[in-house]
């Protein structure tokens, strides 16, 4: 069983336009829905490689139900969100059919009350007691501290629960004193969180800052891992055209699934550098297309990187 | 009692973000939800008014839901919504801090099955009993046949109901075969409806086509009215500046309430345009300035047109 970690739950919701045009009115001509999230994308992506997941986090009022209604639909998929008074927020994905580009809006979330966060923290600690793995994934709804990554790494590392963590911004800077085995950020986050541009320097300067192991997402440039046991970059074969929403998310399902079947690290970036390139070539947004993936995991390349000075 | 219909209903939400920009990813700094589709927003403005409406349309799912819930918060309106299996729509309007300017994302609605719109129009005869106007308003769902209105204007003329006709396109063009009391087009619809983007000779075009009276509502033109007791044009003092959602409807609402305080129709004007002129003026998409609305009475300027040739 792995568990994921969603404290900011969402409501995805995709309009598709013919032409996104700001100022005036448009007629959606298809809507979809589904349960969002970077912690419940991980969680559908991990059920479709036939694990077991368990997902936690937050959720409340009217859109919540939708969202648990959704959720449990899914084979392999066991529900542990704790429900809150506030109501769980929607983000809008809207794609404009001529230029292909997606517009996103994302609503703050719920407030959660102290209370609330003492009772997860609670639901937490019980539920690591069952599972081989645990991801931290996404932003923070408002009301919970800023440092609450940091406290749910260490309750991890203290049930002996491998734990990765993918955030951004501040979540993500006081979630790393937390010391996470992996960490997942990309480029944009790296730079954020290191100021530095320089992909190898910014990696080796966030495992210093606290993570067992740094695998940088680096777009079209794969892959960059650096762990224990060494240095590696891995990279799809060819530049890939299609929505990259939900590649990420499918590059942590990757890595999860690579640990607790104790795969080799090269094994397992090649299978997160598939994933999340299928993820990109798929025409639902966040879904990965199976035979791309089986195609593509012959064809990552993986070589050993050297330590920058 | 007034009775307004509203087959599209809708949960409108409002999203503020700092700038809009296509092909980003943006945080929404504010959220805000309401009832809406055209006759809700009549009702509304009617209820604020004082008098006593029921809203009828139809309604399903959690988004129709929490719009029943809103609905019946508002004192003098009554529900009289007709549940149906698909979902009441969403729209979406993205409200540009820095420039002002607002971009609407309008869903389709749900599919309404032939059964449902057979029992939606034995509903509507029988509330059409105790009403002494009635306002048919907006867009069609998928599955309600393009001449509903037709059929709708026919019902209340037969009850003796004056009934007047606020839509778009081909629901407006076989609408006024029916023969409303009143047509309430903007000058898109007008143009569309008569090809003519001459004002005065696109309403006495509508005229020909059926409609007893039109009130054609022209922006910061204010309002041209051909009725059968006379002609008249009413302005507002100034060029306003602010959000014009709403502002059609709260035309409706003015003329509604005038028509059953059998008003005479330059007071009916004056009241339209004022309300429709302190709905732009609110800080609040769709509500009213009563500050506003109570000084713009009496500097609306109604005068007698005459007739083109």
């Amino acid at each position: 069983m792995i568990l994921t970690v969603t404290l900011n739950t969402a409501l995805d919701i995709t309009y598709r336009v013919p032409a996104l045009r700001p100022g005036a009115s448009h007629r959606v001509t298809e809507v979809s829905e589904r349960p969002g999230g970077k912690g419940v994308n991980v969680a559908r992506v991990l059920a479709a490689l036939g694990h077991e997941v368990t997902v936690t986090g937050f959720t409340g009022g009217l859109t919540g139900r939708l969202l648990r209604e959704r959720l449990t639909a899914i084979p392999g998929l066991t529900d542990a969100l704790l429900p809150v008074s506030g109501t769980t927020r929607r983000t809008v994905a809207v794609v404009d059919e001529r230029s292909g580009t997606t517009t996103q809006l994302n609503e703050p979330g719920p407030a959660v009350s102290p209370a609330e966060w003492q009772a997860f923290q609670e639901v937490y600690e019980d539920l690591l007691k069952g599972v081989s793995a645990v991801a931290l994934c996404g932003s923070l709804p408002p009301g919970v501290p800023v440092g609450a990554y940091a406290g749910l790494v260490r309750t991890a590392r203290a049930a002996k629960v491998p734990v990765l963590l993918d955030t951004s911004g501040s979540p993500l800077r006081r979630g790393i004193a937390g010391r996470p085995d992996i960490l997942k950020p990309n480029a944009e986050e790296l730079a954020e969180l290191t100021g530095s541009h320089e992909p190898l320097r910014a990696t080796q300067d966030a495992r210093r800052r606290g993570a067992s192991t740094v695998v940088a997402s680096l777009g079209a440039g794969g892959l960059l891992a650096l762990t224990p046991d060494g240095n590696w970059r891995a990279t799809p074969p060819s530049r890939l055209r299609g929505n990259p929403t939900g590649a990420g998310d499918s590059t942590v399902a990757g890595l999860l699934s690579g640990l607790v079947e104790r795969l080799p690290w090269p094994d397992r970036l090649t299978r997160a550098v598939a994933l999340s390139a299928a993820t990109v070539l798929s025409p639902t947004a966040g879904d990965f297309d199976r035979t791309a993936y089986e195609e593509l995991r012959s064809r990552v390349v993986v070589a050993a990187e050297a330590s920058a000075a």
